[in-house]
């Protein structure tokens, strides 16, 4: 079989561990040179391939490149840029095919979430259709967690432990401070339509007395009175409350708690605040003293608290990527496979681009309580095991010494110029 | 000598290593068995005093203890509960010391801030006039770092290493995103009159294009053009912009940014929402999109990411007030005295109550860059030694294996009451 290239690009929000994707799949890329050649990546994804931008990433050091394994972030930029569809916007679709063309790509890469894993499917047919068969095979990452098939999605591993660490953490700081001081700590975390991320803030207890005590989550209507009951009731029981609060918790008719109004590129809701707005109602009707936080990017951010089987599994579902596609594999992506909760083992699997594009996984309600505050046995049972393991990056002066690439870019070969539309 | 109790009680605001401090104290108390009998701790601190309620740490095992070295938070509670001046209030003192009294207490260890220092040190003054010589031992604890004469205060050098490390992996995230997603990050973080918190984050990068951009110090006056330029000139530079604010920042008239209107039992104004306020402005002003994060009480519980400088120079203080009272000080309290910044050497000095109480230390103008907006070289060579080393908790289920003590409080022996002013 002929030599080609292969192109690789970050989409969406970036975690703490796609770059340990990217690492799996340059890596596997270079143990194969008669079958791979160069390796570029799309400088600031999507956005780098249409304008012909690509990363030479056979510049960058073995060193830099197995570092990315422990670095966050994304390496190459990322981009939240939504192609439109096929009959709205040909146009983009056949340029990234030119692209491919005119740098002899035949395996693309594409590292994101459900939108992502559309287009890498779209790309595949488009590039059938004029001539250029092009080898797309999608890389899972979504700290929301919310892709379907796979078990999990590299990057919610980390998450997890980050909001479960950090409302352990917090929660011992305000047990301490309850007698005299702040009664109600609320942590707000991501998860804009599954309360995945808000679920795992539950890891950090276990006993009705053990924080958190109260999780809002996106799948269960925003009750406030019941909220404010529990709250209450807890602050009487033990002394204080902390509650977890998904980013996207709503009302019954939909409406976030937190709707500032604003829209991103994929036309989804822009959120943010409702740790005020739930601090507020503490406030004005139970009178009580709070503090809130908002982790936002932190805790996608936060290599430093990594689990270790969410950094194996971001690397191998690259490195599997690779692999699929040298065996001749097309518009599919490899996915994990849990083959039992404890002890923990998992293995990967692969499923088809067209079953996982644009569809969202909800959190079971099986997993939540009853009165949906808080996760279930069976909720416990699937989310622990994907917190485990702890996967330090190195230090040096006291800080994560994470790599920055060099990014050295392609010569162009195109003589058009691509405006973003 | 004759062998006497002694008494332990954390004060204010907790921080990730005041354990290890607690820690110092009472491994070190259990190592002069002949000298000091039991240690008991303040229920929830002085309230625990006040009310007689006293945790018997005799009965907590040797290995809890040991394991109160990686646990953050206050194990036997903390308290927010100031003492009124000896003038006021004469009769809370003078509780104390009967408290003391009942349970044969000649050592009273107190780990606080400044205000905690004044209490120590009026007690130390009271109980001499009452017939009941105390010896009265301060262990300095504040993640402000605004005590004087101590080179830093144990509790802040974590606090830096959260704020270094978060700044340090939120800009990776939005440096990859920028192309098309968030251009200006903002990290809000603890320090209401010192900006020594805020400092910590500069700590992040060095060169100009790193991140943080902009650091807001309560020790500048807000200056919201300047601010603004300088967003809109990093986002032109570098393509994004992070700032970290502290949730003192003021304006030249010295309100607060963030002014709620709310007043802690200290009488010090409770603060919040700052990066809510400046990434309005960022988004009235400039019209650019933008993401804000609200460390708050996750910055300083955050024992997962201790300094490990930090831990050990927090039990050195509590071993090293035990070591004092038993060399026959009183009115005193340890302090860590600076012997050379790279290589970072440290030794335990110690001052005279007097001296430290109520006494705010502020950053030094010239730890500040000269525009007002980041650290100097100085600056960065005071700060660099505080957040070096790591010191893991260990894990277990894949999260930090904290301790809790079983608090069993001593029989109380006064037959009346005292009830909280």
């Amino acid at each position: 079989m002929s030599k080609r290239n292969a192109l690789y690009a970050q989409s969406g929000g970036v975690t703490s561990v796609i770059n340990a994707s990217a690492c799996g799949v340059i890596e596997t890329a270079r143990r194969h040179p008669g079958r791979i050649g160069k390796v570029f990546a799309g400088d600031n994804g999507i956005v780098g391939v249409l304008t012909e931008n690509l990363i030479d990433t056979s510049k960058e050091t073995a060193r830099s490149i197995a570092a990315l394994r422990h670095t966050p972030g994304g390496a190459f930029g990322s981009a939240r840029y939504k192609l439109k569809s096929l009959e709205e916007n040909h146009v983009e679709y056949a340029r990234i095919i030119e692209v491919c063309k005119a740098h002899d790509i035949g395996y693309f890469f594409y590292n994101g979430g459900g939108d992502s894993m559309d287009t890498a499917h779209k790309l595949s047919q488009i590039g059938k259709r004029l001539g250029y068969p092009l080898t797309c095979i999608g890389v899972p990452k979504t700290v929301d967690n919310d892709l379907p098939i796979t078990d999990t999605c590299p990057g919610f591993g980390s998450v997890a432990k980050y909001v479960a660490v950090s409302t352990l953490e917090a929660a011992k700081d305000v047990a301490s401070m309850s007698r005299t001081s702040t009664k109600v700590f609320i942590l707000e975390v991501m998860g804009r339509h599954a309360g995945w991320i808000a679920a795992a803030g539950g890891l950090a207890g276990n006993l009705p007395e053990d924080a958190p005590h109260i999780i809002l989550f996106p799948e269960i209507p925003f009750n406030r009175q019941a909220f404010l009951t529990r709250v209450r009731r807890c602050v009487k029981d033990y002394g204080y409350c902390v509650v977890v609060v998904s980013e996207g918790a709503r009302y019954r008719n939909g409406q976030f708690l937190a709707d500032t109004g604003l829209v991103d590129a994929f036309g989804h809701k822009q959120l943010g605040g409702v740790a005020t707005v739930v601090a507020n109602m503490v406030r004005d009707k139970l009178g009580l003293k709070f503090h809130y936080a908002i982790a936002d990017y932190l805790q996608r951010s936060a290599r430093h608290l990594a689990s270790k089987t969410d950094v194996d599994q971001a690397y191998a579902v690259g490195k599997a990527a690779v692999e699929l596609a040298l065996a001749g594999k097309n518009a599919v992506m490899p996915v994990i496979v849990r083959k039992s909760d404890q002890p923990y083992r998992w293995a990967i699997g692969e499923t088809a681009l067209g079953r996982v594009a644009n569809r969202e996984k909800m959190m079971p309600r099986r997993y939540i309580t009853k009165d949906g505050f808080g996760i279930t046995a069976a909720g416990r049972r699937y989310l622990q095991p994907l917190i485990q393991g702890e996967d330090y990056p190195p230090y040096k002066n006291g800080l994560p010494d994470y790599v920055t690439l060099k990014r050295v870019l392609v010569r162009k070969k195109l003589t058009t110029n691509f405006v973003l539309s």
